[in-house]
């Protein structure tokens, strides 16, 4: 099958970044926007556009019966999800196959298997990857959470299952505060996810965050290209990934890529997804997540593999076989990606949204932009903040610095407050240049 | 040694180039700029910036005085002339060298030798470096003439030997053009080189411009980073640079390769320089000549070898020997790269300066911007109308080429005429897909 027609059910960079796979492959493009986005970019790129509701996500980029309704009307063969909004949604991926469109991504059983965090886990370990010390699955009441807590220890943190990114999260530091927090953990899980579900796991710290690249077929095929390293980390929110891992010796390399690898094979995966490691400095790896979807620091793996990532996502929804093997993926050089938000890293990093009245980003050897700004755009205030993704290539980690300096020095954006500043003040942190910070760096160090 | 400080003795796109090199060098950088520049990129990137004389490039980027001048005061280490301006000046690279500020290029007598044509033809004859056939040397009067001419068979091509870049040449399509033409060539180079000799060589048709870039170190250390096809030329002027040539065998390739390698250690070379050779479709090829400068064309070669061509002549220049060997040297993938001009392709390609009004450059993997357009600026009449290099990478030609394709369809200038619509036409062309195209491809074709 070849497709003709894609539908990006997103917007912002990674519709633009969809856009330009799509152009590049032959295959027509259908954006939707909300009433906020007439004049994005990627409503001007794509080769038809449509509004699909007001103003607020749920109305709009949630909005399935609009959606869909484009989909069917402009007859799109399929339809990518990017990243957030109906990215990780199982019902949207069923609605589009039970219409005859591709959902570009796993299945919607991939999808609640892996969404599902305490199920999730459950099958990880039965696929022989490591995960963290805790509960087996949920939590049924305050006795067996204070028989658990005796059993691995404190602090322990509370998750819940229906939760993710960071969200649905509670740390207990002894038994007294797990008593205390697991009812009000349950409702607010309840409240928030509409599932109560919650678990247990050990809270483990000087950890790394490490994630694994994967990409499978419909054949049974599955591939990983190396891991990123993401642990510059606020509030949970990744603000930089590089590839590689500065710290992660080849093998453990190799054992985290083929734990990522069974991983998906566990839950029959199709198409590019994420395993979330924490890595302990003794080489120690456990499962955290999977994201079943293309993640925003995709492109620090495609700068150090050479693979587009969105082109071959839409291969394998076609139906062919992954392009290349286990053994073709060679990692070469370093990559590093900032994502320049529209913040006041002075106030707290508080969203800056406005108009963009001057707008020059980098350029040269080994920068690669992707972005959905321009000169005179107004970012509205009702989606997320980041305008650019600056990712820079070179041989080496330490020149790969030198370019992401150079590129932050030169990239111009005027009439809103934006991250560059703090990213300049990053790129020169000693704990940074060292690489061996982990997901506390932000919270332990001064920028 | 490690340079502190650079002037840059030039303007536009290469003279930006050359401060992101230095910026990541961690290299301070002094732009010079005549009147009608002070608006310029390369004057804003700079750490420091200097008036150097009046609009026209004789009373400022060619101006050796004040050049110098400024990069005694400022304590420059070094000089990196870029392209053009005084890139191939002997006398310059002698007088820097004279104030002890190292001229990062090849010595004086390097560039001697290569821009006397007749001289650098017989130097590369004694090298084993295959030459058009043609007089030996200089021809001295008619009956030579005649007789060469009757010896190697017509049409025959009349070269100024001070001329280079397609410029002293003229075509005698039989002996009696040849008897009329030669004096007045020999009149014409007088007054456009002060150098009145000329040489005879066999017109060659079906002819494909490869060009193998060199790179040497004062150590004796010569090693070729394989061939650009710029074989898309209007009036010998390059407008779309390719690597590698789509025709060109490994077996060729191999032997320009080392041809261009032999041809750089008979002058001794020191530097980044371009070994230009016509190359027929028998697989025979010819030297033309070598340009002792880092080219235009340059990141093609840049994105296929992963080698930072600037950062590698900063090295060698600084006395360090190459930080690679031949063996390490691997081609990997496409590039092509179309020169933006501001021209009216409609108007028989009339300059077109003018304010840019709007400006977005395309993003997105694989696509390098090379560029010292902003929004707002005045393209100045003064200069060469080239405003941004368009690069693109991509595992094959045909994935490149669709690439360029999406590249150009979203990159942005809007107030001034440029070549886009022509590069879009061109990159349809079904010559051009093909790739077999010889230097007569576009005097031949309608675009």
């Amino acid at each position: 099958m070849k497709f003709q027609k894609i539908l990006i059910a997103n917007r912002g960079e990674i519709a633009v970044r969809i856009i330009r796979a799509c152009r590049e492959l032959g295959i027509s493009t259908v954006a939707v926007y909300s009433e906020a986005d007439k004049e994005a970019l990627h409503v001007r790129l794509a080769d038809e556009a449509y509004c699909i509701g007001p103003t607020l996500s749920k109305d709009s980029y949630l909005n399935f019966t609009n959606i869909m309704s484009v989909a069917t009307l402009t007859e799109c063969d399929a339809v990518h999800p990017g990243y957030g909004f109906l990215a990780e949604n199982a019902d949207f991926a069923e609605i589009c196959e039970s219409c005859n469109i591709t959902f570009i991504g796993p299945s919607a059983d991939a999808i609640n298997k892996m969404g599902d965090k305490a199920v999730a886990k459950q099958t990880m370990k039965s696929a022989g990857v490591p995960v963290i010390p805790g509960s087996d699955g949920l939590v049924e009441d305050l006795d067996e959470a204070v028989m658990i807590g005796r059993d691995i220890g404190y602090p322990l943190i509370i998750k819940a299952t229906a939760g993710g990114g960071g969200k649905g999260i509670r740390i207990a530091e002894d038994e007294q505060a797990l008593i205390k927090q697991i009812t009000a953990a349950q409702q607010e899980a309840q409240k928030a996810f509409g599932n109560a579900g919650v678990y247990l796991e050990k809270f483990l710290t000087g950890m790394k965050h490490v994630e694994i690249q994967v990409i499978a077929d419909n054949h049974g095929n599955v591939v990983h290209l190396g891991e990123r390293d993401c642990s510059v980390q606020r509030r949970r929110q990744k603000l930089i990934e590089e590839a590689p891992c500065p710290v992660l010796s080849p093998d453990i390399r190799q054992r985290m890529g083929e734990a990522a690898v069974r991983a998906a094979l566990a839950v029959n995966y199709s198409g590019a997804g994420t395993l979330e490691f924490l890595l302990g400095n003794d080489g120690q790896f456990y499962f955290m997540e999977m994201n079943t979807r293309i993640q925003v620091e995709h492109p620090v793996t495609e700068m150090v593999t050479n693979v587009d990532l969105i082109k071959e996502m839409i291969s394998v929804a076609e139906g062919h076989p992954l392009s290349f093997t286990q053994k073709d993926v060679q990692i070469n050089g370093w990559s590093i990606e900032c994502r320049v938000n529209a913040e006041d890293p002075d106030r707290n990093f508080m969203p800056a949204p406005g108009k963009i009245q001057f707008y020059l980003p980098p350029g040269g050897p080994g920068v690669r932009v992707d972005s959905a700004a321009y000169p005179g755009y107004s970012i509205p205030p009702f989606y997320d903040s980041m305008i650019a993704k600056l990712i820079v290539w070179a041989p080496t980690r330490q020149e790969a610095i030198a370019k992401m300096k150079r590129a932050l020095s030169e990239f111009v954006i005027e009439g809103v407050h934006t991250t560059i500043p703090f990213h300049q003040k990053l790129m020169e942190h000693p704990v940074f240049n060292r690489g061996d910070f982990d997901i506390k760096f932000l919270e332990e160090n001064e920028i």
